[in-house]
């Protein structure tokens, strides 16, 4: 599987600089957290960062070590339209997490239940890397969009747990096709229909 | 809070019959683990097993240190009817995962997440202790109700995950009433409308 970074560069000084990166980015946030730091901490020049792995946001994904960049995937997702838009998120995001990325997926899942930090950051990295994207291509009401697309996280990551982690039955085998018709009314209700809790959308 | 055991009893003597019966349970799962067997582990008299923590079920309960029972309070919310079961389920959930017993809980989805063997165990929990339970109380069809009531977990797993681990915004902060009517309408839907992957229920 491909990596975040751009160059493999020297071994030990990539691993400085993610771990440099994990302890910023826990400690101060994705905001916060400036290259400038994460390099002199790790005893590098910032260009070197840059060099090695891109931008803050994929240094970012390789310290968390996420096999996909879920933004772009969310944006062509919702950027096909609203309706229909619920199903073909759950359909998208099944097939990732039941390709060989999805093994890894769940190994920062678990590190971030077990692990405050890890948790903080997987916080900001749904936060940032996916739920504001979600709310931007649906061009969601700002006062709405938060819980809406909160909504959508408790839906995909209940089923995340359920079907990878927890493996209940029969819903660890059922076919993803059928969770997606399933499970996809209820991401769409939350992305784009009138909830009792929040004014008519 | 009040522990699950009926007595407290030697407390040296309580641990190894509690460490027994983890043991034994996530080795063995719910229906195979003995009584019998997790005495003998512990070198005590099956009586005493008994004695101390009641049926196998409070056993198991406490020693996965589970500060609720929550068979019979499913049976109890659900026992008032199909209508309005959905958003009657939120609610209950909701106020014990905000309350100090909520805590607790939280301790244990972690170690859940973190520990295969103790995955194993809250699977069969779920699955025994609350999935049963709302498949007989609401009298789903047989063929339905495993993936029913999985899906129901998946979203109350998901809530519990965003609004107390992960602790995403505004969802971590947002009145339990307020969730409780947007994500009600979800959990009937599960429960008791005809889902479009299942036959018209």
């Amino acid at each position: 599987m491909a990596r975040t970074g751009r160059r493999p560069g020297n071994p030990d000084t990539r691993e400085a600089i993610l771990a440099a990166a994990r302890e910023a980015f826990a400690e101060r946030g994705f905001d916060n957290a400036s290259i400038r730091a994460i390099a002199a901490a790790a005893g590098v020049d910032p260009a070197l960062v840059h060099h090695y792995f891109g931008t803050k946001e994929q240094l970012f994904l390789a310290a968390m070590k996420v096999p996909i960049n879920p933004g772009p995937v969310v944006a062509r997702v919702l950027g096909e339209g609203r309706d229909g838009a619920g199903e073909r998120l759950i359909r998208t995001m099944l097939s990732v997490w039941d390709s060989p990325a999805g093994a890894a997926a769940v190994a920062l899942v678990r590190s971030a239940m077990a692990n405050d930090a890890f948790a903080r950051m997987l916080r900001e990295f749904v936060t940032r890397g996916i739920l504001r994207r979600v709310a931007k291509e649906l061009q969601l009401a700002p006062a709405e969009a938060g819980l809406r697309t909160n909504l959508v996280a408790s839906q995909i990551v209940g089923l995340i747990v359920v079907r990878h982690i927890i493996r209940l039955e029969p819903i660890a085998s059922t076919p993803a096709e059928v969770l997606a018709r399933a499970v996809g009314p209820t991401v769409q209700r939350y992305l784009t229909e009138p909830l009792d809790s929040l004014p008519a959308g």
